[in-house]
């Protein structure tokens, strides 16, 4: 790639073509990045790169970034088939285009960069597969934790060690929410509220209130952690639109704080693991339990390394745009030297469990009769689907009375059965929360 | 090491050797971890790994390794000489031989990983330009913040990005002492001492109490994140030793906790960057405040990615094992597809400016008379250096009358010598704490 030599960005030297698609909130930055720091990008790469196209969906709109506006394409399949593009970015994020656009170049030669989270988590395999069979490169850091190293940490720097855990809070809007109840008491959807307002959180909050968009966030750390294929499909999702001020309020009460988590671990004898996204409570001096507003932060421990964490920005057009660029800069320098990154890594095919099989803890809160016996039918519930019982504490007299339980691990399973079961039972009026316990050590 | 089909190791793929130069408390982990797991290094690096040969100082003594005794040799520079080694894995520390065997084995043509931060602050420069010339990979992940990824995520992941400035806390020791000075009250010695009996702190411990590891450490971390070549030399260093339980009592009293910090930041006009390791102030909100006891982390601030912040084990067999062996993986993948990682990234060579024009901000606690027109020949000594000051408070009476100054940023030098003026001013009766103050923005 060039006779040159001492410097690298000679006139003589081919610039390496980029072929930018979408030209959102991330793209445009994208743009506005590539273009103010191109002889930094020509240092870092050894070769000049060059924007040689952008697809968009709209031509002829007005748009903030300083280049020729002949790069503009609606064509975004001539673009990647153009023949003379050797890396595309891909920020239009959702099934399709994108799908075919990437494997297109793929097939073309391209090395991909994407930061497309939704794609990866449920066809991510037929991406992998065409970048190694044409001998391209696929990045994907911007597609979790935005601008936060999460993904070539796991792929490379632990490459020598063993995970066995990984907790993250991996989608800041939920978190914001979350944040803003624990901090001013406030409801749910007056939350979601400010959120909207604040730009936190769209008009249609569904895929990240519902705990879709940590799902599929989950299903790429989990692979990347275990070395095993696993789709958003996998992940048991459960949103934070039930997540109530009694919640927030019990979890203060035992030194608590409610984190929407994203949670993959292997099971106890190694033989699987446990993919799953839902609200938890986690001990407030946790490390993850002082991220707050719309931060992201990914704790994950490991056999050697023992407790990490990584935290920052988990959105926003800058954030992830600094991803995206890092992996370019590697793309291309992978692509004038004629190598690839590691390639993806399912060697261990680890089976996943399904949820009822995964060992969890619960804190439940019960509305209960004052009376004499009603421990003792509660804790029979409990022991009747074989649930061991760490702490319970009566709250509260009379008309108010609470018991307050905390178990130790048992099969989600039969704590969700042992709930069934508390419903049931005539001393309890009302199961006021039920939330499950995540840091506290396994026990 | 089978003799299965679609698995890439094969029979007729030939094992990438390994030469272990040092096997102490980290070589020790690493052939425990490489024999234990060898089944999923193979996987991962797609041909098998084979532990060639170790070299230690002492022959005979009784280790407690799993592998043939054959292995271990005295003669390290025979080892890295012997033309069937591919992978190099030096954890002998210290300049010399380390040095030496590390330029052999690369003008041998083999890879190295190592842990040496003394070496690398120190020579990098020659090691790199060995790497080079003979087309090996020289990586370095567990010289700083032991199992924290630090070095990929500032190489690769933001090698889109522009880092403005880089804060850590890289030395356990250190951190453990202050740890315990501000949680127990208890002094400098005592908790040095605890820190000694605990295994924190060696018996000599001038290199972490005096900043020297912290330094070693700073210049291979500014070098990263501007792109620059960095000595230890270029460091400015004070150590903790002189850290009294005024200057923790002064840090509680604003709200702030000391640490000791490594830190490297671009000068405001882009031209230079300062490096520098002291004992600062943080306010106790700060990210970096509530690492706890022997815990490392490091805070960057970029201008596209924002604030990112690593955290984990800073020291240690086992997490420093895990970095020398996820490094181990990405040479030896590199290796079978004849390509190289990154290479040594100098190409901004910006000046390292010296510490008096370094802009900081002071936090002063003065005890003076109690009388009218105090202030104002205090408040007379930072304009003669043209220091403005942020705020200041008068604390007790008569006797044990203080003044607590808190500047704006001014140049090191400046407060240094407002520092000197106090100290000759006839209503000062004593200087008794001056630290910088950092992470409360630039102003």
């Amino acid at each position: 790639m060039g006779e040159q030599s001492s410097e690298p960005h000679k006139s003589d030297v081919r610039p390496l073509k980029i072929a930018l698609l979408g030209c959102g909130v991330v793209g445009t930055e994208v743009v506005r990045l590539l273009v103010t720091h191109q002889a930094d990008f020509a240092a870092r790469v050894g070769v000049p790169l060059e924007l040689a196209g952008i697809a968009v969906r709209r031509a002829g709109r007005r748009r903030d970034v300083p280049v020729d506006p002949d790069l503009f394409t609606t064509d975004a399949a001539a673009l990647v088939r153009r023949g003379d593009i050797d890396l595309v970015i891909e920020v239009i994020g959702g099934i399709e285009p994108a799908r075919s656009l990437i494997l297109a170049a793929l097939e073309n030669g391209a090395s991909v960069v994407t930061a497309n989270k939704a794609l990866l988590a449920e066809d991510g395999a037929t991406l992998f597969a065409a970048a190694e069979k044409h001998g391209a490169d696929l990045y994907y850091e911007a597609s979790v934790g935005g601008a936060i190293p999460l993904i070539r940490p796991l792929r490379e720097s632990l490459a020598g060690d063993r995970v066995r855990r990984v907790l993250g809070i991996v989608n800041g809007t939920t978190n914001f929410v979350l944040d803003r109840m624990d901090t001013e008491g406030t409801g749910f959807s007056e939350a979601l509220e400010e959120a909207q307002e604040l730009g936190y959180a769209e008009a249609d909050p569904t895929a990240d209130v519902e705990g879709f968009d940590a799902a599929a966030k989950a299903a790429i750390l989990a692979g990347l952690a275990f070395h095993t294929r696993v789709l958003a499909s996998d992940v048991h999702r459960e949103g934070i639109t039930e997540v109530t001020a009694i919640d927030i309020e019990s979890a203060r009460a035992m030194g608590c704080v409610v984190k929407l988590l994203a949670i993959a671990e292997l099971s106890a004898d190694g033989s699987g693991v446990g993919v799953r996204v839902h609200p938890a409570m986690i001990p407030r001096d946790h490390p993850l339990a002082s991220v707050r507003e719309a931060y992201n932060a990914v704790f994950v421990e490991s056999a050697a390394a023992g407790q990490l964490m990584f935290y920052g920005a988990g959105a926003g057009g800058a954030p992830t745009a600094s991803a995206v660029l890092g992996d370019l800069v590697t793309v291309a320098r992978n692509r004038v030297q004629s190598a690839r990154g590691a390639a993806a890594s399912t060697y261990a095919q680890l089976e996943v469990h399904p949820m009822g099989e995964t060992l969890t803890r619960y804190h439940i809160s019960l509305a209960v009769d004052d009376r004499a016996g009603v421990l003792a039918s509660v804790a029979a519930a409990f022991s009747r689907q074989g649930v061991s019982i760490q702490t319970v504490r009566q709250e509260g007299r009379g008309e108010d009375a609470q018991l307050v339980v905390v178990t130790h691990q048992a099969a989600d399973r039969a704590l969700a059965a042992t709930v069934n079961d508390l419903e049931e039972l005539d001393s309890v009026r009302e199961v006021t929360s039920v939330m499950r316990v995540e840091g506290l050590g396994d026990k």
